[in-house]
């Protein structure tokens, strides 16, 4: 009987082959899959004990069939086939870049990041990642940032789980000995959040480290992208994120060692999953107009600027670290509910993306932010509510007004054909006009307060008449409303208006 | 007997002089002070009715003497003396530039500036007038913005006091005849803000404009700021700002002529009062690089920027709009009174000064930002608490923390020797330790709210030690506290720390 895949699933296979030696280095081992005419190859990955593993997500319903290639005869020009059905209910397949600044599931179903961070999550003991689990299922999280290799700083001092490569018989990590175990482990925690409808961006190194995996050499890393896009590539829910912080790491690793990562997984990654890489200073982004870098993430607080980051990069803006939800004595991870929630509205109503982190102290050190766990803060539900405005009515994405049109530094506006959300933040006028709209459809105009997590419906009154500024060499021309109506609104910060089209 | 005056002071000498054509532009007159071997040129001006004046402010004690010259018999060859006695009680002299990006008066009490704005405070009714002087006397503001023309905008549309021009028999505006009721007017509220205290930072030029000042040809355009400097150079209280928002002037006044009024200024004011610009849009400040500008003023919400600004002009900086408090919908107008003294703390903690704005809205449209009367905020009563706090121990200013140090982009600190305020705005750390001294002095250290208005003695735990980072080829080094302790706080947003040594 033919095995069979669902569209987008995991397909994969095993095979017996040598054990001796290193099969991590001496064999080499990919497998190309065929459908109709088109080819593409998959790279297949030791799994100890002699087994050989290969993994695919296949993207078209029908049949498959594939050939082995490896330098050991047993591995070498193996074949089968198998069946690929189609996607279950919730496999939307994986997430693409659509319209240049925002992204889509394979099936057109739009995805908008609503992410938050476990850096170290998969290395705590199982009941706490169990804990993390049952957490994320009562989020409206749609991304998780995870690190592969544990980390090592404050409030991070347990050992991991697993090591991530075996111990030699002088108790050494040997950088050329992966050791399974972690990976399977792993990868049983990426198919859990598949589960959740989760996409698991994972973040391949980051500079948190007592244990040397910062130290592995050139071989060894590019060995070790390889070795974990193998092992990674099939599900669906995978996203690269080369590092955590890759600018505290050019000491070891400069810029070209950055692009070569990339190379390595652009070879090895059939499935093309979304690639980018995360700075540590607000200064140091990397270049992300390179053409392997798929959207931008960054990390920086002056989210006010993400309008520039569009224009200026020409891609998704992700920022996965506008600051964290906490109190540690630790800058960026002690803002207020308030301010965190604030930044990602106005990360959202300039047309980007903005990823969520908690750091409330624990006395065991139980943070969030790196370990998961229980969530704590007040940010979390808010950021919920934002993706329950997002996905009632934006089909594609926002896209912010015209900054030619008004002054939309200072407060936040955007829209997606006669839908626009405008976000007041830290402004509390009384009456608001500009961006509403200047015609007399029939519009739908809520208040929505995104600290309370109300909408309530706008009470419209005369949008107030601006007289013009002098003219040069001419009478002043007659001042018009800039807006058919004005809305009124609490004095309170953290008001946005909503207006759509009624009747839709 | 001799006049007398006091340093600082105003002498002013009238004479009788041709009153027929039109002397404001056919006569010119000028005296010529001296004090031992100094010599100094003040221009004169007609003041109406045949008389001429002059106005000087000695900056030496003891005898000056005079000389006029003109192009009319009458006014030419005038000599006359007077004495300089020492300065009255509040009298420190006008204010210059020191130590590069701060402020002293010239008698070296520091001075830094907690302005507020007023645009068109002196063209309202004079009860109003009376009003807003009786408001700044119960207010620590200690600048005030306001400008000779009256202001035509939102909210503004009564006719002004008094024409800044004479009309001619056709009822138009004739600039070539200044109105000298309203220059004595205005001089008279610059004399009444000296009794205050009170920088005056008179704006030059405005665009909020239907009378047709801003049309004024480029001659008349020079003869006016002559005619001003002439009349007002001699209070020591002036400051000249060439413009409210120049760049929304550049289709009349190209950059080249900002700098010639900046020249004329130089050319005509023996005082030499501190001259700058303010600009429109957040990405067109004017280039405070010139030599004859002399602080940094600017218009920016962003005020996290403060510290680049400082680098890149090597100035002063004086944010003078940073956004007001109130409730107005007009984004620049309309901010909670906890971010405009957030926005405020930012900027004074990253080595630079904050201007105050209020824009509630009225139904008599008698908002404090143009017309002054009274105060109806809260931001205005923490930039007192401000200016008190700095005042009680900053002898010169606050000098931003090295930011190769500390990532201080994300939260502010400043100091003076041993002296150091630390402001963690919008993040709520429980406990605070970057920044605190390193030695085991005695220190006085306490916990400000900024909101609040309280100062408490701050609770001192022990700091708490962050593991470093991996290190490349060698083993992790033994971990050490970045301070000497640290401190307990709130868990609450808008927190400073003061560190000082004790018994100073």
């Amino acid at each position: 009987m033919t095995a069979s895949v669902e569209k987008w699933g995991v397909f994969e296979a095993a095979f017996a082959g040598p054990a001796g030696g290193n099969p991590f280095v001496d064999v080499t081992f990919d497998v190309e899959f065929g459908f109709a005419n088109r080819r593409m190859t998959a790279p297949g990955f030791y799994d100890g004990d002699g087994v050989f593993r290969v993994r695919f997500m296949p993207d078209s319903e029908g049949e498959w069939s594939y050939r082995t290639r490896s330098n050991a005869a047993a591995l070498d020009g193996r074949t089968g086939a198998f069946r690929c059905g189609p996607p279950a209910a919730g496999n939307h397949g994986p997430v693409r870049v659509r319209d240049r600044h925002h992204f889509a599931y394979a099936d057109g179903t739009p995805y908008f990041p609503f992410g938050t961070t476990c850096y170290a999550w998969t290395h705590q003991p199982l009941d706490k990642q169990r804990q993390t689990l049952a957490t994320l299922r009562e989020t409206r999280f749609n991304k998780l940032r995870m690190g592969v290799f544990p980390k090592h700083y404050v409030f991070n001092e347990n050992e991991p789980l697993y090591d991530v490569y075996e111990r030699g018989a002088d108790g050494a990590l040997d950088f050329d000995r992966p050791n399974v175990v972690a990976f399977r482990h792993f990868e049983s925690q990426v198919a859990a959040l598949v589960a959740l409808e989760i996409e698991a961006d994972v973040i391949v190194f980051h500079p948190y480290d007592r244990w040397g995996y910062c130290a592995m050499t050139p071989d060894q890393d590019d060995r070790y992208v390889r070795y974990l896009v193998a092992r990674l590539a099939a599900f669906r829910n995978v996203w690269w994120s080369l590092a955590n912080e890759y600018d505290f790491l050019l000491d070891v690793k400069p810029v070209a060692r950055w692009d070569r990562f990339f190379h390595i997984i652009e070879e090895n990654d059939p499935a093309r999953h979304l690639k980018s890489i995360h700075n540590g200073e607000e200064t140091m982004p990397f270049d992300h107009r390179k053409p392997w870098v798929d959207h931008v993430c960054i990390q920086s607080w002056n989210v006010k600027r993400t309008g520039e980051w569009r224009r200026e990069w020409g891609k998704p803006i992700v920022n996965d670290e506008l600051e964290y939800e906490g109190d540690i004595s630790l800058a960026w991870g002690d803002l207020t509910a308030q301010e965190l929630t604030h930044r990602s509205w106005l990360t959202v109503t300039r047309g980007g993306y903005a990823g969520h982190g908690e750091c409330y102290s624990d006395p065991d050190d139980e943070l969030w932010w790196a370990k998961g766990g229980t969530l704590r803060g007040e940010s979390w539900k808010r950021v919920g509510f934002l993706r329950a405005i997002l996905e009632e009515d934006v089909e594609r994405g926002l896209t912010p007004l015209d900054p030619d049109s008004f002054p939309w530094s200072r407060v936040s506006a955007a829209s997606e054909g006669d839908y626009r959300l405008i976000y007041l933040g830290e402004h509390q006028p009384a009456v608001w006009a500009a961006g509403l709209p200047k015609d007399d459809r029939a519009y739908e105009v809520d208040v929505i307060d995104a600290w309370a997590m109300t909408i309530t419906p706008a009470k419209r009154v005369p949008c107030p008449v601006y007289p013009r500024l002098r003219q040069r060499g001419g009478a002043l021309s007659d001042p018009k409303p800039i807006a058919a109506f004005a809305v009124e609104l609490p004095a309170k910060p953290y008001q946005a208006i909503r207006i759509r089209l009624a009747q839709r």
